[in-house]
């Protein structure tokens, strides 16, 4: 079991994970810009999970506590809240799951950052840290559902550090039932983010919640882990 | 039955498509810079679907001919090469499925081509044609293959005219045994053409053949066509 916690834990898709993760054994921190919200969010979800190892906190002390971070914030403004964090995120894992989507009346499309992504800005930006980039594709819509698993969904995992990664797609499986699937550098989340802009745009069309499941890709094989980082790190206050 | 030209149509995608097309009764014009290479390449393909239905041209040639055309052309060169053959390709509805791809020693990547596309290239390129991006993420292997039908994968088809995109998402049948999925607005592959680096470098990691297949999605929903080109456009010499 592992401390996580949830930066932007009180919009619609940290809310979603910090439910699977609870869900999933392990505990939560919510972090919000305000601490009284996150209380209260806190408070809610616990209740639902039924359990007391959901906690509310600001940004920063939800930060410090964990072993394991989501940065699950809205891409406006991303770049000074990661920045701010930076002293309370060193030597950890920080999961972005940070989708640079802009809507006009064509619809959804993915923002052109030029040769970077949300996860790679956060790497920059947090040097003692280690980034690694998942859960842009689930629907906060099915996370918050009551289906025990969204065991139709793939995680996609992108990351340069293998042991940060292999932590990762383990605690996909909380989510999912299945590990997430390692795919590639950290570099492809310039792939991954905007991805979602699709989905939005086929969940409008056909009145669906879409997710990606990869094609062709046999579950039962799994990578060689090598020490899952969020399993390992003793559970700090 | 439409007559299909596939630009490109000796290079392994290429061929896997045209393969696919031939097999769903479709007639297919294999185009080429090369003329030769091009009869070369329609005859084994003939010989293959055993029918007389496929030939070999150049491209300006093949292009002329066809009902539908499908670019299948490296990244490299595309531009000269879409501009070339605009004569040929006025009036018609134009498929990309061409990925801007690039590759160094940490793998495969998506070149970064500011706020636009191959696609969005292809259409200001060609302003008397229609383009839709379609058919990225299927893998060369797999098309080629003996199965009868890729029906685990998803073809995504974006483009901005609601006729030709009906079209090709008919079209898609013909590999996947199942229309493919409304993605959108052309813009969109922006994120449709370099996923497919994602898909490359999960195919390396796990040692398999990866497509999309989009989680959450009836595929038993389809949305009204308004008269699907490919099928209504009767077949030219």
């Amino acid at each position: 079991m592992s401390v996580i916690a949830v930066i932007g834990g009180t919009g619609p898709q940290g809310t979603g994970l910090a439910y699977r993760f609870a869900r999933g054994g392990h505990e939560v921190v919510l972090g919000s810009r305000s601490q009284e919200r996150a209380v209260v969010a806190a408070t809610e979800l616990g209740e639902r999970v039924g359990s007391a190892t959901v906690r509310g906190a600001a940004n920063d002390h939800a930060a410090k506590g964990a072993d394991l971070v989501l940065l699950a914030v809205p891409y406006d403004g991303h770049d000074a809240l990661v920045a701010e964090l930076a002293p309370q995120l060193a030597g950890k894992v920080v999961i972005s799951c940070v989708n640079p989507i802009g809507f006009d009346k064509r619809g959804p499309f993915g923002l052109d950052l030029g040769p970077t992504s949300a996860a790679e800005d956060a790497q920059r930006l947090l040097p003692d840290s280690t980034v690694v980039g998942a859960f842009h594709h689930l629907s906060a819509v099915s996370l918050n559902g009551d289906a025990d698993l969204l065991d139709h969904e793939d995680v996609l995992v992108c990351g340069d550090d293998a042991e940060a990664k292999a932590a990762v797609i383990e605690l996909a499986a909380t989510v999912t039932g299945r590990p997430g699937v390692d795919a590639g550098a950290l570099r492809l989340a310039r792939q991954l983010e905007p991805l979602t802009a699709v989905l939005i745009s086929i969940n409008k069309r056909y009145k669906v919640r879409s997710g990606i499941s990869v094609a062709g890709f046999d579950h039962s094989v799994s990578l060689p882990a090598s020490g899952p980082v969020g399993t390992t790190v003793p559970a700090a206050g």
